[in-house]
């Protein structure tokens, strides 16, 4: 017969999710309730209210699908991409080759431009690709690469899509409290995020945001949408405001739970001193690599502070080393994807996961695993300089 | 600023969720680690086996689709359909009428089989219309309408599929765990199910089981899925078996305890017993209704012990009855959907739910709220009835 389950305990600095606080747990273990219950609408509103908030946005169209990250971006692609219809499509790792898949499996064409991995999306070539293809329905970016820990430039590249008369479509996964999402400043028009990167939730829900652009789009479709879970005609009527709220699915109640906490616990601490906490554990992490003789990927100036991209040393095994940080310390960081296998380690520090505490542990850790593949370093050097800097 | 959001004191025998068991939300409420955590992939294999077990099949394709009922509906489509197919549709109830939806959002033409609400599909109608149309892709029906509390003859209409050369495609989200759902002897070819129901887990996983004809329909796909989140030739390098696990999104960790924790409870009761349990609190409620004068929608032999569609007598206001259950007894029952709205309550007693406690809480507090629209009725007959047919 099989046992109940008991996860090991983890610290929890890969690219998501990351560290859980026991606030939010506990609100996951709060009893269930109905889904059209009076007191379960009234937290729908106030989940809305403090995504508007997180987003900086007075969107109406504003929810939790119910599903991953990956299902928010479908959502966005399939409500507003007809088919036929052309988007063009930045791609600079791997989230962004994830859109392109999505255009394609819309019935639509992807321009794509293309910019090397770890390197953010040069905004020249989209404005080359926008004015190449008149009548383009959309751009489609990622802001916060989580496989290479790059930012690209969300505002300029709205506001490229609004010149050229086409919806922007963003990725803001690993960026929505982590670092600015402006989505009214910016005048974006569907910026989906995952509910397991800064906000430090569990993972399985993911924020969307639509502007009146986007809904007009959505209305003036002349097909289907053409999925009938994610069709925010629909969805929209179950997320309205007010007691009148037509069943479309059962909401997964206690994610839910786990959603508002969350961001009460954001607003809590306010958003941008978030943002502020995200950038200082990122220094303290980035001077204590340094002080080790590891360096990042991303060039400065692009870098995400929630996600560093850290180069594995020439010899270094890097696979053993993410095992035995696993196995000895419970620490758990994460791998490079596609064409970075093996050669970078990607190390959150997202939402709950961005503490003096995880800095500390994670530059010590790496200390000893790193010595045990030979590299000698001085002992403490990392977790020194990182104190430095968060003292200066 | 938003407080933390307290649910209120519920008693769920409504359509789902059905009530969550103690052992569930703790479960949910452990610390969560990641997707790829070798620990996490070994809980997965066992989520898998239980499921297998449950679903009476030894399908290797059998996972928890990360989204609630209307996720895995979809993603059976999906992955089995493609444009310009036909799918024989049986519609006796709402959620028949959204398989007919998936079907033409697949691009696909669904020839639709209607019967009355409240009555089974007539598989007599569906081989004429299996006939009619040769070459049909599928067989779409639901085994269980949680919109009427009808059972259809599941084996039956999967046997129909197989001599037509079609695959099956059923809904199993009601039944699984209550009634009997039997994959492998009824032949049945894509399984869908929900973890809110007879399972009792918190919502927004749907269990799915596809037959090896099933997969070999998907391999041989002219065009590819259309949609990316829910394209099982990818997910299922997710949740295939061994170590070697490709990354395709971020399962939703916390939930997938509470399944774990829901399918270990299952087969501890015995998956038997639990289905005794369930017909024996249907028998024993429904005495209790019978005792005060009410009487079911569905005709013996097709009701569903899970989910009892009561007809409201004449002259009662049945929201003002369902409001004051709530708000009196913490009480949810359900209300009637469509063309049943006004006419019925849906009264679940699924998974935690099927208790003689709550057989006996729901039948006072219907007596209560029937007195307070002038009902008048011997106090405690139906109790009383309960309980004698619970001790014959």
């Amino acid at each position: 017969m099989t046992q109940s389950f008991q996860p090991p305990k983890r610290i929890l600095m890969g690219p998501g999710p990351s560290d859980v606080h026991h606030r939010v747990l506990e609100a996951m273990a709060r009893p269930t309730i109905g889904h059209l219950d009076p007191a379960f609408i009234g937290m729908m509103d106030q989940v809305k209210a403090m995504l508007q908030t997180a987003f900086f946005t007075g969107n109406a169209l504003t929810l939790a699908v119910s599903g991953p990250g990956s299902a928010g971006m479908e959502a966005c692609f399939v409500n507003l991409i007809e088919p036929d219809e052309t988007v063009v499509v930045c791609v600079n790792g791997v989230f962004g080759g994830r859109m392109k898949e999505n255009v394609e499996r819309c019935g639509a064409k992807a321009v794509v431009v293309e910019d090397a991995w770890g390197t953010p999306v040069d905004p020249d070539k989209v404005e080359a690709a926008l004015k190449a293809n008149p009548g383009v329905k959309a751009l489609a970016f990622v802001h916060a690469e989580t496989s290479t820990g790059v930012e690209s430039d969300a505002r300029t590249l709205c506001e490229l899509a609004r010149e050229y008369g086409a919806l922007s479509i963003v990725d803001a996964v690993t960026s929505l409290g982590g670092i600015p999402v402006l989505v009214d400043p910016w005048g974006a028009d569907a910026v989906y995020s995952g509910s397991q990167k800064c906000l430090s939730c569990t993972p399985g829900l993911s924020p969307v945001t639509f502007s009146d652009r986007a809904v007009e789009a959505l209305a003036a479709r002349k097909t289907k949408v053409r999925s009938w879970f994610l069709d925010f005609s629909l969805l929209t009527a179950y997320w309205g405001g007010g007691a009148k709220r037509a069943y479309h699915h059962t909401a997964p109640i206690n994610a839910l739970y786990g959603l508002h906490e969350s961001l009460v616990m954001l607003h809590e601490e306010g958003i941008e001193q978030s943002w502020t906490r995200h950038t200082m554990m990122h220094r303290a992490l980035l001077a204590g690599l340094e002080a080790m003789g590891l360096g990042l990927l991303v060039a400065e100036g692009a870098r995400l502070p929630q996600l560093n991209a850290v180069l594995v040393p020439a010899g270094i095994d890097e696979a053993a080393a993410r095992t035995q940080l696993l196995q000895k310390y419970g620490l758990e960081i994460g791998a490079g994807l596609g064409g970075l296998a093996g050669k970078v380690w990607r190390i959150g520090l997202m939402g709950q996961s961005a503490t003096p505490r995880h800095v500390a542990t994670c530059l010590d850790a790496l200390e000893d695993v790193l010595a045990a593949q030979g590299v000698k370093l001085p002992t403490g050097a990392g977790v020194a300089a990182a104190e430095r800097m968060l003292r200066d």
